[in-house]
C-alpha cells in the first residue's frame, strides 16, 4: 500500500515506531519511566519536558535510554525559560524527536532540523499548523480543546479540528484530545489523522510518574470532572477540586488577571500531580478521564488499544 | 449481519429512512421544504419546531408532506410555553417521529408513545442519556460541545461524550456536533454511535429555510468563528458578530443574567437567521461551520457525504 501523509505508515516511517501512537509530554507525569515503556510497547513514548530543570531532564534521558533501546522522544513547551539548556541537554543525549508546543514552530524548527531531528510542533488551529509546516515540521499535533492542561484560544474541538488540520497542510497529522481508547483512535484516523498522541490514559498507567493519588483521583472521575479555565491567562483544563473551585470563585467576579495569578502562584502542578496533593494542587488532566477506569502497565494499555482499534474498524460497514 | 443497537441498521428501521442520519431540527432554518428535502435524499428530515406558533408549524408539516411520501419528524424544545398545542398539531398532522429537548425526557415520552410514535430526546452527557432510556425513549442524540445553538452546561465534546454514551445506554446513539463531511460520520460510527444528526452543513443547502446572508456568512466563516456564550442563561454558539461582540463585552465585565437578557430581547435569532440581519440578529451555528464552503442541493449533499463516508473507511487499516 502507498505511503501518503495520511497514512499511519508516514507515521510509524518518521519515528521509526511499531504504531502511529504517541505518548504525549504530560508535565510531571511522563518521565524516563513512562516514555521507555510506551516506547518498549510500541509507541513513541516522550519524556515531558516542561517541569524539569536541566539536571533533572538528563537523569530522566538517561533513565529512559537504559530502559529502551527503542526511539524516543521530548516535549518542549516553549513557554519556560532555559530552553536552550534543556535543548542542549536532550541533544548531547542523543535525543533526535522533538515535539515542541506552547510557542512559534518558528523558533526552533530549523534549529533542531540542523541537528538531523525530527521536529513535531503542537497545534490548536489550522492556521497555526500550515505555520508549522511553513516553518519546517515533518509533522503537526493537532490538539482539541477536549485536552487536558494548556489549551488553545479557539476551544476548537478534535474532531472539529483534525478534518479542517488534514485539509490545511501535506504533512502527517498527529490527532491529540478526547482519545482514550480504540475506538477514539479509528474515529481519528477515519478523520484523515496519521496517528494518534495519547495523555490521559497514559497518565493512569503503571509507569506514570503521577502520584497515585492522582492516578486514583483519574480513574474515579465524572463526565464532568474537568473544566477549562485561567483563560485570561493560559487556557488550563483542570480537574475539578478545591483548587478549581477557588479559580471559579475568582473568574466569577472578574477579578484581574494579576489576583488569579498570584493566587496560582508556583509549584501547585507540581503538588498537585506529583505530590499527590488533591486538595490544593492544580491537576491537569484531559476530558476524557472518565473513560480512564483501571491502572494498567503500559504494554497492557497498548495491547488493548490495538484490539479495541481493530474491533471499531471491522465494526464499520463499507457503504454508510 | 445481525442488527444491533450500535448499528446503522436500528436507525434506519426505527425512522424507515436509507440512512442512518438525521438533518436537525434547527429553529428559523428547518421549515417543512428542508424537512422534505433531507428525507426524499435519504436522511430524516425533521421540522423544527422550536420558533413556530401552532398554525406555522402546521403549514411547515402540510408543505412537507406536500413534498415528501417519505417519513420525516419534528424537532420540540421543551424549553418554550405552548408545547401541548405544538404536539396536538404535529399528531393531528399525522407526524409520528419525535425528537424532544432542552426539558426532562419524562415531560413527553410516555405520552408520545402511547400515541404510537418514536421517541428521540437529546442529550449532552451520559447520565441524561440513561435518564432517556429509563423514560422510554426509542434513541438518543448525544450533542457535543461543538454543536450550534443551544449546548449542555459540561461542554462535553462530541469524540469523548459519545463512547461514554454508547457505554450507558442500550438504546441506539445519533451522533451530533461537528459533523459537516463523511469522514466524521466515519468517525461517529467508529466511536460507536448507529448514526449523525447534521445541523449546520444542511443549514446551509438550497432548501434551508435560512437568509441568503446567514448561508453565506456561514460559507464564509473561519474556523475561530463561533463561541460559546450566555453561559449565564441558557449556552448558546454563536457566530461571531456585532450582537456577539456586544454580549462578550456584557460578559467580559461580568454584567447580571438580567442585563444579558435584556439585551438578548426578544427576535434577535429570527432576525439574523431568518431575516438575514448579520449585524445585530443572533446567529446560532455550529463550530464545524469553516469546513462547510459551499450551499448544494440536499440531494448532492447526501450523495456526497456517502461518497465521503465509503472514502473514509476504505482508508482505515484493519489492524492498528
Amino acid at each position: 500500500m502507498t505511503v501518503t501523509p495520511s497514512s499511519p505508515g508516514a507515521l510509524t516511517r518518521l519515528f521509526g515506531t511499531r504504531l502511529p501512537v504517541v505518548q504525549a509530554g504530560m508535565v510531571w507525569v511522563s518521565g524516563g519511566k513512562l516514555a521507555a515503556a510506551a516506547s518498549n510497547a510500541g509507541a513513541l513514548g516522550l519524556v515531558g519536558a516542561g517541569s524539569m530543570k536541566p539536571d533533572l531532564l538528563k537523569h530522566h534521558l538517561e533513565l529512559a535510554k537504559s530502559l529502551t533501546s527503542k526511539p524516543f522522544g521530548i516535549n518542549l513547551p516553549l513557554l519556560y525559560s532555559g530552553i536552550d539548556e534543556q535543548v542542549k541537554v536532550a541533544l548531547d543525549a542523543g535525543v533526535r524527536i522533538f515535539f515542541t508546543s506552547a510557542g512559534s514552530p518558528k523558533k526552533l524548527t530549523a534549529f533542531l532540523k540542523s541537528h538531523g531531528c525530527t521536529v513535531v510542533h503542537v497545534t490548536s488551529s489550522p492556521d497555526l499548523a500550515k505555520k508549522c509546516e511553513d516553518a519546517g515540521c515533518d509533522a503537526v499535533v493537532a490538539e482539541g480543546f477536549e485536552a487536558g492542561g494548556h489549551n488553545g484560544r479557539d476551544e476548537i474541538t478534535t474532531l472539529v479540528l483534525i478534518p479542517q488540520v488534514v485539509d490545511a497542510v501535506k504533512i502527517p497529522v498527529i490527532a491529540a484530545g478526547g482519545i482514550a481508547d480504540g475506538r477514539a483512535i479509528a474515529a481519528a484516523l477515519a478523520l484523515g489523522a496519521s496517528g494518534v498522541q495519547i495523555g490521559t490514559r497514559f497518565a493512569a498507567t503503571v509507569e506514570s510518574s503521577a502520584h497515585d493519588n492522582f492516578k486514583n483521583a483519574i480513574i474515579n472521575s465524572k463526565p464532568d470532572s474537568t473544566f477549562l479555565m485561567m483563560k485570561q491567562l493560559v487556557p488550563v483544563r483542570l480537574l475539578k477540586n478545591t483548587f478549581y473551585e477557588e479559580i471559579k470563585a475568582l473568574e466569577a467576579r472578574c477579578a484581574p488577571s494579576e489576583e488569579i495569578a498570584a493566587h496560582l502562584g508556583k509549584g501547585r502542578a507540581k503538588s498537585g500531580m506529583l505530590d499527590g496533593d488533591l486538595t490544593n494542587g492544580e491537576l491537569e488532566i484531559g476530558q476524557v478521564c472518565a473513560a480512564v477506569r483501571d491502572i494498567p502497565s503500559c504494554a497492557e494499555l497498548v495491547a488493548r488499544l490495538e484490539k479495541e482499534y481493530s474491533a471499531a474498524v471491522a465494526h464499520l460497514h463499507p457503504k454508510l
